[in-house]
């Protein structure tokens, strides 16, 4: 995952930044980081942890500047430190220049970074924003490119997932790999700042309007004259038809109350709730709970379907950290029991629909299924909003070795065996997707082990 | 508010403390502490911050022993210190060998304190748990009086709301002032341990059983010999035949997984929501939508007995911390945009049941329901699951000075006209009061006046 | 070593005490502390560290009040961590209001100890300050005897060296062991503080003027009716006729500058200096060379009687601090290298006398006559200030066990084949004690195995 | 001030500059840093602070790297922060590979900067450290000229004092402005290692043997080739025929221990205090006292020629750090006296000889006068081991605005009424020459007015 943030023309440019990180935080918990640009000079803060935590106000007014990226990091390629996190700046002898943020995942990083590092380019980090900075700036400063150029010519030799804003000192670019795998929005704020994100949460927290999508290849450029955007066709640089959109955005990493992709990512959830209670015409079960917060929608659309109310039978709590003990195995165990508590004699003797956007490893679930039949549900029958996930995910999505997926390991007659239910069903792929306007659209490598890009 | 803590006869006393106040984290978040006995000396760790972050695995490891007792801190009386925050010790030549945390407010707090610091007693603080600590030791220690002793005369002389858990090297106490204000619960582990908690939810996620509540005035000693309760009349020490329970712990501070007072707290709100649905015969909402979290149980008891689905179409972002902004007044203007986020194309043109547990100053709900204006509704009902609140609570709650009470500032039409809404209503005191099994062993003074302790 | 301090009588005696403790310093850099009392309180700050590095002025203005005691310490008894550290406080339902610091080493500790915690005291240290304090409280909490009649009784069985101020909320104590191992000296400012210390060079520091030394057990009390001497006779506590100053006070410890046992320190020096430069009436050196600084006196001495200069041919960086690398034993090879440098061209076929204050492992001597060596001289003649250090000291110093000392590992022949030098000598005990006024005054154990108490 | 060190050829690189940048403490106290090169990559710690705070060995094990450059600064141009600090690194794609130190101060610093900046140069500090690095590696760079070739540019365009040491991934420069004001030196260790340092103490201090001064206008450069000295006509660059080495480097700058300009320091400090002495032929003092340890040299040059012992009446607290208190004025009243005390019974009725190395602002040295006529001194005749300090410093060295100076004050009449002394001689500018064998090799402008470069 990920979630980049951009701002241009706003006297307190990392301000309105860090609020729209504020909104993406979802998207990422692990660092963050601003980098701003007052005209003059490219300032940098970035720092494990959490926005709120990074950017106190203190640290906040040091970042002078109109134009400010931003990121927040949800690890994917990389280790766990600082190095890693994003943005990334380029210094030359005219001090720190450029600035890049980037969400999704290099698929031939390692080839392109020892092609640049056999050319003397220097890496800090095995970070793939780094990869696609230092390849734009090399084109500039080596071989006097202009940076569109260089963008251009990055999207015929980087392939992957890029959803990306750069920062001179005087202008913002933002652009998106040909096949649109992560979300990009842009916006305007009614005192004319120009706003871009991953999510169009990210907009609604700093009041800009939303604007339009980044288009899969699109260039945009904003400076003094104003906003520039370059044609750019996607498909000199694909090889396939259309966008490959995640279609996980709508499932699970996007909030509900974003804009994705050209559909509201709440009502997709709400229908593929309704394509799972058609799956259900067998019986009548007395309590539809979701798992909470991201399955809420998809239990509605169930309930809504059955005309029966959804249970909020799961309580949360949404206080985090880390655990209170150390040895790793019961950390998990910990973690579970922490989030969730079932409510008071909500579940005794009755058959229960469990509703959860989709089952990767299936360890939560299964602790989460546990104390449903402690509190003494009758019958438990798990309801999935997405297709059983077989294949690892290249662009963006930090799913586990193929082999560690609870659907490759087991049955389904071994998971209602260990798991203690009485039923499971996933939506089936065709059904997920004709809850989207556009199926064709998107990506669903995950399920399929259809790759559009090797 | 505040959440209390106890355990007795584990090994690792401090880790389920820590593990039973993070359930109780929503009770109070200033401040946290964890006093822990081995038998031999007592260790204290509190700190500002949040349990998660004051209690870290090398912190809980060095707070050794069998014995523990645990506080969350929302600030009532005293300003935000670690001094004010709990728990307290006394020490004496023998050691750090008495400590004790504490739920409630005092209301004859100044005067005790005097008549103590006239015999030679110091404070440390202007928190009411040391209060009552030194009190009790005072008696103990100069007076030659048991501790049961020395709490009963704390009984008669000390007047307000407490749940207490009181530790000495060898023994746990816990007590409850004779008209149980406050909520207090006990339970007990597969292995033999003893939690004693503010809220249920707190006993759930230490795997402890429910036993039953701390009765008003009951004192109970858990040591090597088992558990004793020492029976305590609480009529000798009480102007009123019943209870005092805080009917607010229903309405909006215990978690809805929690059984409290022997009723399960979402059950009461759904009723509550049942209540304010029958006052609504006259039209029919297009959306019926909770301020979440705190209201989605009384719009679930609205909206089923509507037979309509609840609505989420405000999207709350749980991830919370300072604001980004220094100046005051932006500071309560981002909070709620930080908070809270609509739905998009959900509004529009919609007849709008707005369901929020209580109204106390008014700031919040009014810039809600500006966003929501704002996304196109066509009427906006505001319904309250809790009486106008026109008095200031002097037994644990933090409720604002008599006149920034929006009930006692506005009527209902200047809120009308100030909040842009179409109507509002708040459930009447009976229909509350309905709502509970024994309904004259509550206190309402907040909305009645009718205070049981001057 | 360790140094202490009080002060009586000032509007901020925290700062005055500060200032005493700077100027020992050279007594203790393993960690510092102040207790201070406004009259109702006492509040305590100690940490490890330079007095400088605990104490800012932020600190020192939190500890208000006109009664101070401070301490700085070099470990003898117990580990290093901030609870071995002083003052000592102890508390009680009053407060914390009795407050302790002391310099010295006890003897019978651990049978003390246990009579103590027999009767249910207890310990947070493994520290002699500690349990001075803990038995006096003990016989004025629980057996009603006055401050200064608990002090009699504390002379009466514990026994060691301890030079001990005891502050009240109230008042100020000071007493001194017996036999008068440490020293301990009361002075007076102009606005009439009183100011007690371990040294003198800490009254001129403060501008306190001299008034005497406190006398082997002798008692004094200072409050708001003024000064009080207790008067005491040392011979009902102890077995020897005659008070036991620690020599090496004079030798070593103390600075040049501090009057002690009624002997300008410097001027022993001088006197030790001129008794080595009788012994050698064999040669005539080239050079005088003093190991800086505590040995600058005695090579005057000697110097001066010789009718030469002194050459100050090691040069020593006084910036201190850790060793740069890990591993044990380069630490102690960098050490001396980081303290010393040979002057250029200087040593070049000299004949040196190379003075230093005394030998106890050997190790830095050997290595600087090694710097010496390398740099040419012809002959290096070492002189030193006391006799051969053979037996450990109990009475506060941190002397190496018996078996570490280098006059108990290698004869004469032995160190000089091993250092490379010429000659060595020691001043004889006897020449040592004509330096001094009052030679059977003196305690010199750690020379004589003659030890005052077992 | 401020020191420069550079190491090549050592495992530990950064140790050994550590090491010697430690023994050059005393040159600056304020901040401290060293860049440290693999071959691929310089990494840069550089803090406000000490050597010894500032490089942990955990710090120093993270900068791995055979050549290593260091820097210890006394604040001289630019304000006190972390930015100002050495070393400086260049950045460009190929990554951190440039980074310089110096020592000094440049005179057209604002003219220079300014072109660069006119050519898209950007500075991060005001530190004249940055200009020289910035202005080498623009040429170098931009101009594609060797790094050879840019120094000698700079040595055209930059005009100032410059000791400093230039690494890039792969080689160690070192060089000197052609005037040579400020001290340089070479030295090998055993193991082949090559160390520079603004002083041969910090040679010493890492066991290289002393090779050669880097003289005025050289230019070294160390590789895996070797070292290669290119020779560089000073006259070229200059418009004085002799180097102007700083005088003050003599008088109170360098360590006694280190050879600077080809004269051991502590030998030309000798020979001041007998210039100083035969100006005193018309009386016999009782005592002859420095203000340690800067004077102590003069004392013994002063004291043996008058063939009498130097007294050391003063005694100085090496433990250094900030001041309790806050007010401004108290600050500086505090700082004497905790620097310095008498020795008791010394100076009674004694006609007393000071010794000093300067007067600069004189305030310091007034208030130890005060000390010393308190202590009873009969007449105090203060002498001064440099002439009057008449005008400002432009290559280096700290001095006040010209007005602040006490010689441009006060008349030697006025000061000996202010300072209640005898007696007040300097050494007369001529005498002062002819204690080092090169004078006309030297640069007096803060007591001539005569500077090298306008």
């Amino acid at each position: 995952m990920c979630g980049i943030v951009g701002v241009y023309n706003h006297n307190h440019a990392a301000i309105l930044a860090a609020n729209a990180m504020f909104a993406e935080q979802h998207r990422g918990q692990e660092s963050c980081g601003i980098a701003v640009s007052d005209g003059k000079v490219i300032r940098l803060r970035k720092r494990m942890g959490l926005v709120k935590e990074v950017f106190t106000p203190e640290e906040l007014e040091k970042l002078h500047g109109h134009i400010a990226i931003g990121h927040v990091r949800y690890p994917t390629r990389g280790t766990s430190t600082e190095f890693n996190s994003q943005p990334h700046v380029v210094e030359t002898l005219a001090g720190p220049c450029y600035s890049l943020a980037s969400n999704g995942d290099i698929v031939n990083y390692h080839e392109m970074r020892q092609i640049l590092e056999d050319k003397g380019v220097y890496f800090a980090s095995s970070n793939d924003g780094e990869l696609i900075l230092k390849y734009i700036i090399y084109k500039v400063e080596y071989e006097q490119m202009s940076i569109v150029d260089a963008i251009k010519c990055c999207m015929r030799d980087i392939k992957g997932a890029y959803s990306t804003v750069l920062a001179t000192r005087y202008e913002l670019y933002m652009f998106r790999d040909p096949y649109g795998f992560r979300p990009m929005s842009i916006g305007k704020t009614e005192d004319n700042s120009f706003v871009v994100a991953s999510e169009t949460c990210a907009l609604d927290i700093v009041k800009a309007k939303f604007i339009s999508c980044v288009n899969p290849a699109e260039i945009i450029v904003i400076n003094d004259k104003g906003i520039r955007n370059i044609e750019n066709d996607p498909n000199e640089y694909r090889t396939v038809d259309y966008a490959q959109h995640c279609i996980f955005e709508h499932i699970y990493f996007s909030r509900p109350d974003s804009y994705q992709f050209q559909e509201d990512v709440f009502s997709v959830r709400e229908r593929i709730g309704v394509k799972l209670a058609l799956m259900d015409n067998d019986f009548m079960p007395d309590l539809v709970v979701p798992v909470p917060d991201s399955s809420n929608f998809i239990a509605s659309g169930y309930a809504n379907f059955k005309k029966m109310p959804v249970t909020f039978g799961l309580i949360r709590n949404h206080y985090s950290g880390r655990t209170f003990i150390k040895s790793e195995q019961s950390i998990r165990d910990e973690s579970v029991s922490h989030k969730f508590n079932v409510l008071p004699h909500t579940f005794k003797d009755k058959i229960v629909v469990l509703i959860d956007d989709s089952m990767v490893r299936g360890t939560t679930i299964k602790k989460i299924i546990a104390i449903i039949n402690q509190a003494g549900a009758k019958e438990v029958h798990l309801r999935l909003g997405s297709p059983k996930v077989k294949y690892s995910c290249f662009y963006g999505i930090d799913t586990p070795n193929k082999d560690d997926l609870i659907s490759n390991r087991l049955t389904i007659e071994q998971i209602l065996d260990d798991f203690k239910i009485t039923s499971i069903k996933h939506i089936d792929l065709d059904s997920l997707l004709n809850c989207v306007c556009k199926p064709e659209h998107y990506c669903h490598a995950c399920f399929s082990g259809k790759y559009p890009i090797e």
